[in-house]
């Protein structure tokens, strides 16, 4: 369904909507509801699989827990990274092999790492001396991949210091988790959400490729490399394939590494995103005094019920209404709750019609990522965000 | 319980919290609970009561909305705020009165608005000519009490413009609500969260009574003020007693509008902030490289799962440990979710013992208010906030 593989845009993945789109303008929903298209989760695995050659693709759960997904995913031999415990029973659950699932969170209750261990998974996320005691104590002899901090690139969203170890810390903690009798298998890292294109990918790489053969050089006989996530999701701006995206990373790892034995990554965006649309509804659109230039607009969902992306500004939603085509000007964009930080858009207003009015329906596309398990469970009374699997 | 009138500090706070100590310490958690004391929120509601002469106070909601909260409240008297159909729905279930129940958020779904209608609520807010329409098609006839936008003052937490009118247009709306067949009853306005001294309302107050004056100079037959919430709570810091703080409030308010017949409040977080804390868990304790001069500490509870009032580390909350009285050291803070905006405390970092490990319980004070409703449903598998009142 891609037109071709150096030309995908946003123009091309609307009409990768046109299922998604038919469905929401034929239904009518009580709350906000997000609409995930099965088959646009499908496709996506298939492009990044067949950009990646050998890797095995871990879909990371908390991009989108619908168990209809995963269920979906497994069955065509996708792997997955679970956060949680609860992420890690829903992928047993929905037909996922336990030595396919990764428990891939650097920070794990130490009773989930047992429960894990007991469920059979065999791959686990360290960055910490106490990370590794806790594994060592739960999960005797397992897998170890070492997370470690990379220096931030041009990511859209890049990634605090919170995840991973400095890279100087890298041989000693792989020698102490040996020394717990783990099996230190390999290093992961994360390039940072929405790096929109692969040569971003290799000041990164380089930082990694240096901690990956030094410690081979030492005789740590690592095999794996977990390259993360960070594979981009196009929110109507244009994008290479994924394709021809994937293949160019893994040419990138493979200049750095050779043929790694064990090569994962951990798509969740690039899988999910664009294959999910919000149908919304305005609740409001007002002007606050005369001469104000722009309106505000209201809708029924905001950052406290699935729309947390939008912090900062930092995910930039496309929105479609039934007015579109006619005259526009600028509004910002708000929640329903009484919360006076639930603004979706201030800094940079959103064109809209300027016929639009409380009551019409919006469709908010590209929100199949990071939406519906971010929604709060009542805030201000306003129920979390609907999820309709089609 | 309170020591003395002048004195509210949090000292004094401290020894109020004993029955939730106590119940807290004695017992196991299975996840992160928000335990309240029912009746420190008896207490606070008095005591504010106590400050505020004649006005009604209606309880915002959103603050906590546990249905214990609600009855208990609904029982000694107090009103309430609603924000959305839900919370009018629980506020009913729990015994309010419709009438004492006012529909306060300016931007409501108009289904909604004949709901609340025809559940018997006669007190709406807006801000706007299309709200004012809304209403007016669906609970014809209602009193109106209309949302001025204020200049910041000192608050904590400052409110954005995206509630209210400016004053330049509230008599043109006061008279379009008449226009339509509503009963324009009064003006409201917030004067931010959190403001901490009650001198600090009086930029807000006349700028407000501008407005009212004038109304009822061009024979608008204004006779309700809506004061808002902003009374604060003390997150450990010093405070007069709320009793005396509102008492404060409601002399500044005198001075301005006389005696105004129908006089209304809307404290949220002074009537339960106080009354809450949070039982929760070290998941890991790490250093980042060798000569890393804080510490990571990494809790089962972050901004996705009940605290997301450190958004910009504006709510500065108080962390107990069994440790406390051991030597400290400087800890950034972060929650258990994948997600690097999970990030509690990290430019102000937080003194914690040095001893502080993995499968310690930490005890976060103050948390009533703005955490348990704003729970994720699940964001990386980790369940939201359970709530336990006692």
């Amino acid at each position: 369904m891609y037109l071709n593989a150096t030309d995908f845009v946003g123009r091309a993945a609307f009409d990768r909507t046109a299922r998604m789109d038919g469905f929401v303008a034929s239904t009518a929903f009580d709350r906000p509801t997000l609409v995930i298209d099965s088959d646009l989760v499908a496709e996506n695995f298939r492009a990044l699989r067949a950009g990646l050659g050998n890797a095995a693709i871990h879909y990371a759960v908390k991009a989108n827990p619908a168990p209809q997904i995963v269920a979906l995913l497994a069955g065509l031999g996708c792997r997955f990274d679970a956060a949680s415990r609860a992420e890690i029973e829903l992928c047993l659950a929905q037909g996922a092999a336990p030595a396919h699932v990764s428990f891939g969170n650097t920070i794990k209750r130490e009773r989930d790492i047992a429960f894990a261990h007991e469920a059979g998974l065999t791959l686990f996320a360290a960055d910490a001396e106490e990370e590794l005691e806790k594994i060592a104590r739960n999960a005797p002899g397992a897998d170890i991949y070492l997370r470690l901090i990379v220096e931030p690139t041009g990511a859209d969203w890049p990634l605090t210091r919170k995840f991973g170890c400095a890279r100087d810390r890298a041989l000693p903690l792989l020698r102490y988790a040996a020394e717990l009798g783990l099996t230190p298998r390999g290093l992961s890292f994360h390039v940072g959400s929405q790096t929109r294109e692969a040569a971003m990918w290799a000041p990164t790489l380089d930082q990694i490729a240096a901690v990956w053969h030094a410690a081979r050089a030492e005789g740590i006989a690592l095999d794996l490399l977990n390259i993360g996530g960070g594979f981009p999701a196009a929110y109507g701006g244009a994008l290479a394939h994924p394709t021809s995206y994937a293949a160019d990373v893994l040419s990138l790892v493979t200049e750095r590494f050779g043929a790694v034995p064990h090569l994962m990554a951990e798509p969740g965006r690039a899988m999910v995103a664009d294959a999910g649309q919000i149908a919304a509804e305005v609740l409001l659109v007002s002007r606050k005094s005369d001469d104000d230039l722009h309106r505000w607009v209201y809708l029924d969902i905001g950052r406290f019920s699935g729309l947390a992306e939008t912090e900062g500004e930092m995910i930039r939603y496309q929105i479609a209404t039934a007015r579109d085509g006619e005259e526009t000007g600028p509004c910002i964009l708000a929640g329903p709750s009484c919360d006076s930080v639930d603004v979706l858009y201030e800094r940079r207003p959103v064109a809209l019609p300027l016929s639009l009015r409380a009551g019409d329906r919006v469709v908010i596309r590209d929100c199949g990522a990071y939406t519906s398990s971010y929604a709060s469970v009542g805030f201000n009374g306003f129920p979390p965000l609907d999820v309709v699997v089609i």
